[in-house]
């Protein structure tokens, strides 16, 4: 696969670059959904970002990605190993083609070995593939429920549970899920929304010089990639660096009792159901924090991640006509000055 | 599967916490149905119980899960074992994933069999898995009804029979089944209501203090889970031994036949359909009085049960806009006036 | 499987037993077809029927549980054996499961038999086990129309007859179908309720004494089973010998011809189509005038039988608002009168 | 099969009963349709009827019951046959039993013979078996339209032609089909309803001395069908002689140009479209004048045939609020007096 | 199979026989539509037209019946035959019959083989039976719009070409497609009725004398059909010497540039789309001219072929009620005024 | 496969000639979409654009079609080899046929394979066999979305990735989707009309002269094809040498910052989504500009580009009547004018 266009070269889109980064900084945020005009480089993003991180040190053979940390009986390969010896692999960004059937998502019989060996044998699907790296569903909201349903699930369980065809296993599946999609083709039902972590809106943007730049980068980079990357290889390796740096502060962040008061406070105000807004709004600020180096929950902080982590869970409010980002600001100024 | 969170670390939420300790207590109270707020740790609840139930008795090698009371012929297994050796094992919550075919759930051929062996050997399915544990459906209204009935119709007969593919097998199926889901995305027939057990309404706390401590509860679980039980196991043993005492005394709790009346007229007034109201409301309030350590039904156990085990009894009556607990409650007021 | 809830020991419901009690005796009426609310203790009154009547003699081994007085070509297994001797067997309460197929309800290839031998058996399915005794299907209204038509069919011919998969077989299914429903939740079409021969309404009862009462039986009969057979054997024997002395003198019971003219009157004036409701009305009223220990039919006997085989054969009447049983009583009091 | 109800001793319904003797007169009239209320007697009317027609000269062990007119190549069985010996067998009726699938209509590939042998084979279905007799069709007008449209195909062309699963057959399939339905139920298309040869409009008797008549007939056939037939054995034996003495003399029957044109007036008055109304008026009203010893089709016999055979081919004339039938007679008392 | 109704003694209907000899003479017309009333002799007219085209001239054993014009590679027979030889069959007339699947009509893999020797072999459908002859389709209307399309496709191309089941086969299928409906029963749409070359209109005579020689002439040939064709032979013979001069004459016959405008402006003032109208126009005048023995398109073969080249593909024109037929002759007028 | 019509032969349609033009020159462009009336020469005009196009070198037996350029793992075929052999082959146009499955455009298991030695192997389907070349989709707008987004989506990224039935195959499938339809018969989604990289509409000629002469060519070309290629040769040497040149020096054009601001300050005038809008505007203007020799794009290529870039991708403007190509010249007049 060739080399994909530099996550830093990407002009503009701030808020999804920013959700993205905290995405790789803290995986286990629960996914972020994009919405937004098409052509506005959301799959070039997320394979931007994914091509920066550290490779990943994997059992060897392991069609699950297993890595030193998981346990010996994670998945039904390691289980069955007798030794295990470990390697490195890229981080994958797997995208679920339109018209992928169920069973190639979560895996399924192997049909060579029941024809031929008469033997049941799970044949892994998409999720194994995506195993600590990236699930892009683009136009996620046409997707049937069933399915986001599944994905979100197996997103927020990091375990794949697989129950079909006399088949019973499960195997570990920790992703991140990116979803984009054109709400004006289909909304996501209130119930998904609520499970992705962080959500961003993208627009195209409406600046001249902006998109002459943006054409213009583009067009360098389909025309020599490879002199491309080199222009900006040591703007990648910085960013590289940062996320490395971020990742190993992440765990000592602190949050002042205080700053948990007016998260609650934003939260109730807001009426965001259950706990789910609190965490992932802790969990954003607190990538954040670590990404630009700090070593506690600011104001700050919380500005950046509170539409990230609240808009997509507000109820719809039709006495209230402003947009959700401005609404969780307004929250936010009202939170802070009480 | 790493050790859940501690039921009694679970902050607030206290009517569904006594739900299902009614339910823990005695499990042929005909399942509980949890409904509301996403994120409010209906899951996490369920989950935590049966971590404190104390093991099982098993015949080893049972995929059912026999129990030393079971008959020998109770399952395809036993009834063509010569030997019946026992062991233990922890009590199972089985989740029923999102996409599980109805074959999974019930059971099937084994496909492996029949292509090798040209033999139809059944496969046991979840409700086998379930056997003297729980069955936890999330979003249980989004399920099709013919599934939802199939499993009210084995929790309500504690056996599994299976008539497809050629197929006539029974086998034990007593589990306690747990519905949650959010009515406002689709409301179950009353047909089906009906026939859960008990039924508790959660919502998102909105008290900061709370919020705060609830957070925070999750947070040191995330971040050490060892450590976390290690502070909650007091409490953890304190409430398995209340649990292990009320199951013994359940039988001996009496029921006087004023308060027996008490129940038929509180009942009659609500018009409540046939006598599953009053049995289950009996049920549950012996529990209670089990679980408070008195030997017979008093008023404040009624007080308690009555709108766990009615509230989704009730009919609808458009003139009487109170909610379903105030209506069970204001009957009961006029009910022990009388 | 245990023994039932005794039929004797059910409170109140008489109209319900009567009717089930008229099937025993004429189990030719045309099925029976129960409306009202849950848990009025329908399944429990078929099952508990059936338990008190006498032993079948059946030929050994015959899975279509054929008779002595069966011809010899009756059905696949009788016609093709060489000689057949006779057992005795219960006579059997057939369930249909929610979920069941098509295929194991009228019977099918049997796969095994398929792969293996590479032949093509028959399978018999519920209506071979259904055979000489009950066909139960709760919520009949939610069958779909084409499963309902085919029950009626068999239940009215006393005939299977198979034509599917290459199979061409019949076999004798001559069984009570109790269909049970709740009319809120869809109706059956008019054709249909036509096909069945008789039909009740059951409401939970309103008087506290019996509900109290009620609940006490069915506590007891939980608490311990055998004490509360033992404390009805008596009852229950008195019932088995009324119904087999009523099922002796059946065919003796004369109808008078004022008696005919009356009833043909009765139903013309009611509007019934065809000679169905004459023919059942007949049947229902010899038997309960059996069951009486009468010779003839009379008045009382044509009063307690008109209601339960006329009911669901009036067609609506938007000028009348009177509930059905009440036109059939006014009709039949003006018969009378005229 | 036990003997069915004599034809004759069914009490009125003469008009259902004339179009039926018409058909077995001249099987080519197209079909009969029967509508009307249940339980008046449709089935049993068919049934009886085939059991006085004289038994048909077949080829023996050919499944598609040829016979001696055939030519060697009608049937996949006679044309690989080296000889044909001839056998005897009675009139078919064939029911299309609710649930019937379309394989087993027409016929398919023969499965066992597939797997065990890899041969394919066609194993005839119920439109073979239907071959020289007739086919009785319940609730006609709930079958999907293509099934009604392939039977009507096949009834009028006499053959079954299948091409599917890689067969190509074609056999002889010379039925009268018989549908009967309750139009209150849905409808039929203009485009099958135009099909029908004939139609009749059956109606449940509202005389009293009528209803009884049929209802005490009914129990005596109930009691004992040996007798009751013994009864009725000499009517039986008129009716056949007439039935075969009309055979012979139909096609000597007559048709003067005037009537010709009297005919072809009423078919334009009325609209009907093509030519299939004046087609099966002329047969129609031949067959009659057959059954009664007639030589020409006289005014008499144009009265009874016009509504059977045009009343289903009107087209609707909300002007007009007369019934059908009334149209018919209507029109042809115009005719006729022009 | 017996010999069908001669062409020639069909009453009436002449613009459906001007339209089927048009394409017997010029098969490239593009395929005959007709509408209008059943029972007015369409599938009598197609058969009977058929069976006095003089025998074709086909590759001995070859199913897809090519002829010496064909290339050797022109299916997968002849592309495999090492020699082919020449011999004669009749133009063939074939029904897609109600209920064939698409299997059959494109052909499918040959499953005999498939299951006995493992080999895909293709086995050729209905469209390769009707290859240089016609394709009958009764009810087009009424047919799913794919499969109609498919039909359409191949008379178009001639050819068809086959990828499914892992088969990917071409072979030709040059026939006349015959589709009839009736227009009240559903209508075709405009993207399809545009591909259909010619579409006629029928309807049921109303003059008596025409209706009484048409139900004449059928009874005769119900009655002895050999005497009828002899009857008829002559004039059969003369139409069969007729078509086959103008098949000869047909590619001499000239089309004069003012002819040619006057088709264009026809084609433009009538607004119906793309260039399919005048070519099939021109095509249809050509065929006619032939028949009638002239050199060159004249204004009266114009008149007769511009309905049934154009009726069908006019627009329809809310404020022109006059009927399709109407406004093609009105604009003709003008056309050759101007 | 007999020689198609000869590209420039085509009376009219400038628009659409030169989008194909653009795209023959520039294969990345997207794909064409063809709106407009049927029989307007879409199918005949991109079969005539590849016949002139140069062969491809290909590696011999590879079923892809991969070229000297590919990798050697590109795909099955060349990943598996172990030399490669270079040959030559047309450019291919493949339809895709009404009907078509899945499976068989995407590629599936090989079931020949499958069942007689119990391998799986991959089958390569449409797509592969498009590689290089052209997809043609007649009636794109009636095909199902998902098939849809499955061509562009592979038209896009220019390979084929298949996850089904336990494969997992990738291969390289870069071709020019055409898809032609009639906006009347339905209308494709924005989502997918966007993706589209250039959109033409067609309509017939209302000249009369245009009209005759298209009609002429057409008739030559149907009598003597060989004939009417000689005609053409001259003139379609001319093109194919035009293309090539244009093809060479396509890289080499170039674009002022000038022109960018022009392009990018349209396409925000006109709301148009994302980049692609300008991505394409200045490829095809690029593609116009090698087509005409020139070395800058210039204000002509601009003003001839954006309808065919832009029209497809404008937001509906219900105050704004004009038609989508006036839309886009008007905001270039203005775009220029600033």
């Amino acid at each position: 696969m060739a080399e994909p266009f530099p996550f830093t070269a990407i002009v503009g889109q701030s808020e999804m670059k920013q959700a993205l980064l905290v995405a790789a900084v803290d995986p286990r945020i629960g996914g972020v959904l994009i919405t937004g005009d098409r052509g506005t480089g959301k799959s070039t993003a997320v394979r931007g970002l994914a091509a920066i991180l550290p490779p990943l040190r994997v059992v060897a053979d392991c069609p699950y990605r297993c890595g030193p940390g998981d346990s010996p009986e994670c998945c039904p390969h390691c289980s069955s190993a007798t030794t295990r010896t470990l390697g490195t692999g890229p981080v994958p960004v797997v995208d679920l083609p339109l018209g992928a059937t169920e069973d190639r998502v979560v895996g399924a019989l192997d049909i060579e070995e029941a024809l031929v060996h008469g033997r049941k044998r799970f044949e892994p699907g998409l999720l194994a593939r995506a195993n600590r790296g990236f699930l892009y569903v683009d136009e996620v909201n046409l997707l049937e429920d069933h399915l986001v349903d599944l994905l979100l699930d197996v997103a927020a369980s990091g375990e794949n549970i697989v129950e079909r065809e006399g088949l019973s296993v499960r195997h570990p599946a920790r992703f991140v899920l990116i979803g984009s999609g054109n709400p004006e083709e289909g909304e996501l039902r209130p119930q998904l929304l609520d499970r992705f972590g962080l959500s961003v809106e993208v627009t195209s943007p409406d600046d001249i010089d902006l998109r002459v730049e943006a054409v213009k980068r583009r067009e360098s980079f389909d025309r020599d990639a490879n002199a491309f990357h080199a222009t900006w290889a040591r703007e990648q390796q910085r960013l590289a660096r940062r996320i490395a740096a971020a990742r190993k502060r992440l765990e000592a962040i602190e949050v002042t009792d205080m700053m948990r008061r007016a998260i609650a406070g934003l939260c109730i105000k807001l009426g965001t159901d259950g706990l789910r807004g609190e965490l992932t709004l802790i969990r954003a600020a607190r990538a954040l924090a670590a990404l630009e180096g700090d070593t506690t929950i600011a104001a700050n902080h919380l500005r950046q991640a509170a539409p990230l982590a609240l808009r997509h869970r507000l109820r719809r409010n039709p006495m209230d006509e402003a947009g959700s980002r401005i609404r969780v600001e307004r929250a936010l100024a009202e939170a802070w000055a009480a």
